[in-house]
């Protein structure tokens, strides 16, 4: 089957590689008809992980079941369903308990497992024609049958579950106002989120035009902080109290106006000074615990200098990590069926399998049009 | 009124000042039975804040009722009552989300006001023969009249509901296994409250011989730094996972095993390696915006080196700040009536006020018998 | 002063009355600019209650402060503010859980107070031109100066509160269905609330026409239960489930179609079919443990023959009761302020005080245009 | 193999029955070490469901596995497992939401299934030397090898987490009052998770001697109803107020003192006036749609006259339904391990699987001794 290989740093071609084929009766293939690219497959891209040549990408996946397993309970060929990105068991005590990203069966001695994804277990990732799905009763999201909502049920597989997961952790509810740092499409759906759970006024903090144009259009607050301090507008713009909820969207990777200097630690201790004393932050924006290009040694071993004086004083709270996908994808889905919720107003272009190598130059230099990319290996 | 009164670093008297008297028709003035010395009083006594002279000490007060403002709905001359160390108005936004710790309307500027402490507002403490209690009516508890569970009953003023705060936001439930940092009578509160919420096992982490022994007393498995990796020691005895939650009642002034040289940071980063991934952490040690006698220059300004990659990494959450004292004092209160609490194993020693000059430097020396004193200036 | 009085069954006049008047150091006194009639007024007023002639009716109400208490700390004169129907003292145990429904302070013996009417307490109501309001810094929500938001604020005391209280006890959550018994006032601000809080899909039934017309406007599926079996359409179109969630907005005083005979628990035992096992049922339609109009001896008394066994059967779960309006109210305004929310769409129609004899005849017969009168004894 | 079954009302035999066996790849097959008899066995024993003879008992179950389907993760032969009497998919919407209970995959068109029991899909039962165990990974819940608290352990398969799922559903807390109406084993159970919830008082009512002896000595306050009306003296000893929390251990088959006569809505309307307004009811015992012998035409077909109208007045809530075991088994049986719980003080007998007959016989003529046996097929 084609799929998308990584070859080297700033290099991915699409060749033939095995078939991907069942292992488990527990396991479904499906022909995979969306799947898009992610932000975090840049890092890998850019060579800054430990991927080796000839890992096949992609943990944003969704097609039409071809095979299935003696094991599998709940699904038939022909099924269209969409994955979390995280692979996960059902049955260990952190997936019982909803914690899905934390799975401790699929990628032992590490919590949680992906697909295409370096350190992330052994599963082949789903920007080929084809992907295997293990433990599938439990993994697979099914989809009303046809090709409707095609991209937006494409979104379930991370960034919408993601988005919507910050605000869970931050506990977004109905009058609140909430600062949003970041406007990629994590940051978007995030923002998309708050308007959902019914957040009274939503601050989106980015600097790059469009990304706020898109905030703007759904409703947010727009903040460009290539322009103004964020914390004091904000501040501002809140009766001088700061908001009630904070999220972080950025990451360690977070850049300084103009310098585009990285000071990984700048967004979230920013959010320490929006949000007012007793609220609650969530943050989807990664933080690792070795980053070797890290502008200092504590940084290259993941530890940051935080505002933690103020954090306390403050009583403020904080949730992170990765999102546990399943916890959210059916309801999120259903308002899609709805027709109350379309996410892929974040999508910027779809392309064929064949153009996933220009489609990651284009990503990784932040051209315009190429934010957020979906493949279509297969007809749906 | 005989009252403790602040002089200078590592020096308190006995003095005449002026009576605690009404001053607004939502007060009451109590004449005061017990009045606990806290350890965060220490830090005026050593002269590591801004307190002036003058300042007349006492967060931690109960009494009886001497005078009741006409504005009063609720209190009788006669009332045994205990106060939240917390002083808070009942109708701000705080206040109404639960959130009395950072009340907006008794000390404008800065959330939250208490009792007898520099930078808290205008109330004076309750180390004294009388105190005045502003908006009585919400920050009274009502206790049982007579003179029974006096100690019990005077932990309500902070301590108990404090160690309860730490497990209410690590989200303490039945079956967890829970690490403590700190066996102060803070940390001991926390462990106990464990206890109540039906934790499986609880770790208590400390050096001090004596403040271990109360841990192991009421059931959690004590753990000497001085002999033992503490995260070492946990991971091992919850095969190797850590543990469900983690609680840190020690704070900024943490010191490392046998230097006694302090490390601001050690104990928030050793509980993110304790905690298992998906953990939830209750920090109610103290961490400050602003310590002049930190150790290095971020210190100073309450920034510490945090392991945030590996925070992240591990889905911890975590929660902070200091304790609404009157989300939790009622049910307290009324598990101590049942005889089901008894959170006064902790006192060390119970004195008339006059003796509060020698029970504080005693108290900083950290003698035996001196870690919890209860001070009694009137009769019960 | 001014003031809506009942006479007798079927009969109120506007009569000159004392002034409303300070009582209490800690109240103050509004001129009244907003007082809605609603329809629990008309219990009263149709001689089905023991309400003496010359209560002055009026729970809905807010306005302009004129006169403050010395015990008041949050208010001055010229604030403007809504007060919920319920009033409260804000310490006693229930109003310390946020149950202000239920104070137990404010009306001894029975839990919960409210202004202008029977067995709720000593407090006159607000169809006048002033009106006392005890414990005015717990019970005033302080708006924006001005008259923007005039009518929508007004529904803040009563109605859109009690409509989200509904939604709160079903727990309406993201991607649920959810079925609305009863499409008057306090249903359409259910289904108002399934909206904010992110329905997919809002199920309203009534079989008044114009009242289904609304629901269909604010996004919702009306059912006509004179044209179909609400049970059965509903049902089918949730794919033979039933809603996730249901809210019974009607009552006790609940009839079948056609007859219009009274059939006082058919709307619970409707909502017992109609929403799926596992679901949850907010009730906020008001059943009363004594009812000499009632249709039959046992609900005379209180007691209904409802579907326990299927109940149990499918594990549902139902909570009940009048609305504890100051839980919800702030965040609620926030969401007026901020353009999000504008619960005044179910307003028919504004009417000086003076009016208010002919509004109740007329709501009373149901006439079009009467649903929902606001009154405005004073210009705001 | 040997199993317990069912002949004709009022008799079961020990036979030899087709031996257990795997039938898909997701299964497991356990050799029974403990099986406990359940007080739900002797409605079928006695005939009062549409029970046929033939059917194996048993739905509380524990034991060894022996065979491994090629489609279990988790499990390997000899392994010590207990299972939930709920039989569950773990990937249905009700599953992924915690509510094993209603299974919608295991028995279709009817939510949940269990094994040995009418009705309940087609899962043999567990009075057998063997068990065959459907979706093994997801329903197995692991133990420490070996035989130490093999009957602790056994409870975890239905009493215990049903008598937890009621304290849950009523949302016992620290400080609680709660009234437990029923001293059997699950009634029992739920007094003893209010202990380990950290209530303050809980009531325990029943007429039995023994059983009120065993609430005794865990601590709660035995209430005899043939000696004192429940709701008087409970009212009593809670100063007026009534409890927080009430829980219903009894169900539809309750009777009156004295008489023995069945009143099938006496203990929910016994518990509306017991517990306060704004109080929590948890309803574990059992309500039926349908019930040949019950005492009216209404109660026949599982409608009830219920005090409504007090109900609403008081804003009580209540949850219904039968235990999500799954949901409470891990944390409690972690309890077990602790040495903090030993939930086996209710089991009055242990026998081999032979005297199964002379058990039930015993049971159902209510012998003292044989209140909760728990049969040992095979040894541990």
């Amino acid at each position: 089957m084609r799929a998308v290989v990584y070859q080297e740093p700033f290099s991915v071609a699409v060749e033939d590689v095995d078939d991907a084929r069942m292992q488990d009766p527990t396991d479904v293939v499906i022909r995979v008809t969306s799947t898009a690219i992610c932000g975090s497959d840049l890092h890998m891209y850019e060579g800054r992980t430990g991927a080796e040549p000839g890992i096949v990408f992609g943990h944003e996946n969704m097609g039409i079941v071809e095979e299935v397993g003696p094991g599998v309970a709940k699904l038939q060929q022909g099924d269209r369903i969409v994955l979390p990105f995280n692979v996960a068991c059902g049955f260990c005590k952190n997936c019982e308990a909803g914690n899905t990203a934390f799975c401790l069966t699929v990628n032992p001695g590490f919590g949680g497992g992906a697909y295409g994804y370096v350190n992330m277990g052994p599963y082949t990732g789903g920007q080929a024609e084809y992907l295997r799905v293990p433990f599938a009763d439990f993994n697979a999201l099914k989809l009303p049958p046809g090709d409707e909502h095609e991209t937006d049920f494409a979104m379930l597989a991370d960034i919408f579950p993601t988005g919507y997961h910050a605000t869970e952790m931050a506990e977004v509810t109905r009058g609140d106002t909430v600062a949003v740092y970041g406007a990629g499409p994590v940051g978007l759906m995030a923002a998309y989120s708050c308007m959902l759970r019914g957040a009274a006024k939503t601050f989106v903090v980015d600097k790059v035009g469009n990304r706020l144009s898109l905030a703007e259009e759904i409703g947010a607050i727009p903040v460009n902080f290539d322009e103004v301090d964020p914390v004091e507008f904000i501040t501002e713009h809140t009766s001088g109290d700061g908001t009630d909820k904070g999220i972080d969207a950025v990451g360690y990777q977070a850049t300084v106006s103009e310098s585009d200097e990285e000071q990984p630690a700048i967004v979230l201790n920013n959010l320490i000074y929006t949000v007012r004393a007793t609220g609650k932050i969530g943050t989807v924006g990664l933080y690792v615990p070795a980053d070797p290009g890290a502008p200092s040694d504590e940084a290259k071993e993941g530890r940051l200098l935080i505002e933690i004086g103020k954090f306390f004083e403050k009583g403020l709270r904080m949730g992170t990590g990765q999102a546990n996908v399943k916890r959210y994808n059916r309801q999120l889905r259903d308002l899609i069926i709805a027709g109350r919720a379309s996410p892929s107003f974040v999508v910027s272009k779809e392309l064929p399998l064949d153009e996933a190598p220009e489609a990651y130059e284009r990503f990784d230099k932040r051209e315009e049009g190429y934010s957020k990319v979906v493949l279509h290996p297969q007809p749906a």
